[in-house]
């Protein structure tokens, strides 16, 4: 189907969408999670295809890892299915409700955002997630996949569409683009007048470039550069243990620590022990002057390291004079995504959570929680990092957007 | 000022206005609203410099009109800063608050957007409504009116500024761009890593031509082709005096009706009287073939003539044969704007407000009504006619963000 057909066809299945019942969409999200297991073999025999041609291009393992289906992963795509059977249905919530002064009743209610395009890059269990994700939230959603994952994520596509009209969805609810032209994405990114929010989900170039060349309003999941930084009235053991965890357990995530900033009149006794046991996990330090003075033998850090989202085993470590040059530091180099302080002082913690300007403040917790399902909210379509519309880890409410009910008796202006 | 100066000065000032306390605000608001009384001559001596030139040049009463200020405009203007002292303070807001799965307590906390342009055209009063309320809300704004208005906006600009660092706002907080030349605008909406949010606030060529260039995220405050559907079940008394209101009151505003809807089975009996009411009041009906049957001599309506925001004496209208019709006509015709029913039956309602797809939809209610102060909310910055961040009315609390806060007692993520 041609791109504009295929647009307008999203478009004709917003209101049929949007007045679906809960009872139904859970319906056919326990269909889809089961459908995942049940043609298990099928998908992951498309998925050799795609990583089959993905080795013949001699892309990385990092690619090639994330490209990968396997029984655990398709087990994993089912249960984030599930798991929006369980949670509140956003649409028709009644936000507020009040009587305005010209005597009528005023009620804003939750309505989905519409037609939604997603556009991401190698992963095809996104294909899953974000199916289930606008189903449950009421939107239609058009998914623009990357051309490496083509034949897995038609496969997914197919299982979890096969049954649809049956289970009473509007054709056109859920479209998957199987042209790989890169074209086809500017051509998309036009269509403004069919398609309410483009979410780009991949590398800072891709979302980069989307921005630049939608009319369609963009919410962006850009970089994290994250930052904890450990107060003079920090418990020394909690600190170690957080920035360890923060740093160390997923480093290739957009919550991962990438830099650790150090009250100076702990850094003596903190920083040699810590930084010993990032070094026997493998981490690369590039420290301030003040660190190199504690630890011997490690990278001085740059000033552009202090920027970086390394996705990595490698910190980048300051010594501050005190709580306020923390803050500024992180407002200024930080991307506003989740930054935390390890502090047992009320006073400095009030002053951190609220003068660090970022989408998760943190005290005395690892910034690796930025996540739906660590919040309760359950499965995301990422982390916003814009400041409008939403926040941090986009979820199910924030798929949706509002109206204004007013009812009287008939008034009229004066 | 240079343009990047100025705009940084305004991101400097984020962090010490997000933190002003009501009171710090409220009392400068009261200020302001008193300045603008106690410096009426100097205002009113500046407006009238304006006024003449516009004069010279030959522009439409209508320009001239909005361009100039009174006594009873600059009362306005201080009853809208003095009603924003008395409306709650939305910054430090929790939404939200509960204990997340891993056991730390996550809390959604309201904050400033950050900085705010807005780019207007003739009216001064804008000027001080935009102080208002970014002041109150705890964002910083720069102001880019009309060249035509210049000396009027210098002169309300300077009274409101006045005393400000002495009541504790920062320098930076407010902001009036006085360099007239276009292209400064262009230069002003690459300044993404400055400047949060832009608002252009005028006609239809403005603010498109603003959505196309800004790299920053726009809500825009489009055109509002508001429609009335009587249904078959209405209280034709009641119809009557609505329609009229929302045509007839003040046809010049956004949420004026410009296109009635009535079914078929009531058209006889309803359309003559109501067309002549319109008629008698000086308003053009260009009506449907149906129309054209029950009442003569009108202008036949062409197809573009449901899309038009007239903002005039001009009604246009239309015989549908059902609810459904009326329901997929404004969703397809109108500008998604303000719609209305008017009908007794509950059934009709339910289903017009949920399936028309507008930011306000009201039954037995006139559509004039769409505003900030009339839905309660206080003064607004415009109708947003977007989907995303806010809808409808944008008031205080939709000039503000949120964070997610989370304290806990050093969970890490295993």
């Amino acid at each position: 189907m041609n791109i504009l057909d295929l647009a307008k066809k999203a478009k004709d299945a917003k209101r049929p969408l949007a007045n679906l019942t809960s009872r139904v969409k859970n319906r056919a999200l326990r269909q889809m999670a089961n459908g995942l297991k049940n043609h298990q073999d099928f998908i992951l025999k498309e998925n050799k295809k795609d990583i089959r041609q993905a080795k013949a291009l001699s892309k990385s393992s990092a690619f090639i890892d994330r490209l990968t289906l396997n029984e655990k992963r398709i087990n994993e795509m089912s249960r984030s299915l599930k798991a929006l059977v369980d949670l509140a249905d956003p649409v028709g919530d009644i936000i507020k409700e009040w009587q305005a002064p010209p005597g009528f009743n005023v009620s804003k209610v939750r309505i989905p955002l519409g037609v939604i395009l997603v556009i991401y890059e190698s992963r095809p269990d996104v294909t899953s997630d974000c199916i289930g994700l606008c189903l449950k939230s009421g939107n239609c959603v058009i998914l623009r996949g990357g051309s490496e994952a083509i034949h897995s994520n038609k496969a997914i596509y197919k299982v979890l569409t096969s049954d649809l009209v049956s289970s009473g969805i509007a054709g056109g609810a859920i479209n998957l683009v199987t042209q790989t032209e890169h074209l086809i994405v500017r051509q998309l990114l036009k269509l403004d007048h069919y398609i309410d929010l483009v979410i780009p989900r991949g590398g800072k170039s891709l979302i980069h470039q989307i921005s630049r060349l939608s009319r369609i309003p963009v919410i962006k999941h850009y970089e994290g550069i994250c930052y904890i930084y450990v107060d003079k009235d920090a418990d020394l053991k909690m600190a170690q243990n957080i920035c360890f965890n923060a740093k160390v357990q997923r480093p290739g995530t957009c919550n991962a620590m990438e830099a650790m900033l150090v009250h100076r009149e702990i850094a003596p006794i903190f920083l040699p022990k810590m930084i010993k046991r990032f070094q026997e996990a493998g981490v690369e330090i590039r420290g301030c002057k003040r660190t190199l003075r504690f630890v011997k033998g490690i990278t001085p850090a740059k000033e552009r390291d202090y920027r970086c989202e390394y996705l990595d085993l490698i910190l980048a470590t300051k010594v501050v004079k005190n709580l306020e040059e923390a803050i500024k530091h992180i407002n200024n180099y930080g991307s506003h995504h989740s930054d935390g302080i390890i502090t047992n002082n009320s006073k400095a913690a009030a002053d951190f959570l609220k003068s660090v300007d970022s989408a998760c403040v943190y005290q005395n917790v690892s910034t690796r929680f930025t996540d739906g399902y660590q919040f309760g909210l359950g499965p995301e379509m990422g982390i916003s990092t814009d400041r409008l519309h939403c926040r941090g880890p986009m979820t199910l409410e924030d798929l949706t957007t509002y109206k204004y009910v007013v009812r009287g008796k008939g008034q009229i202006r004066l």
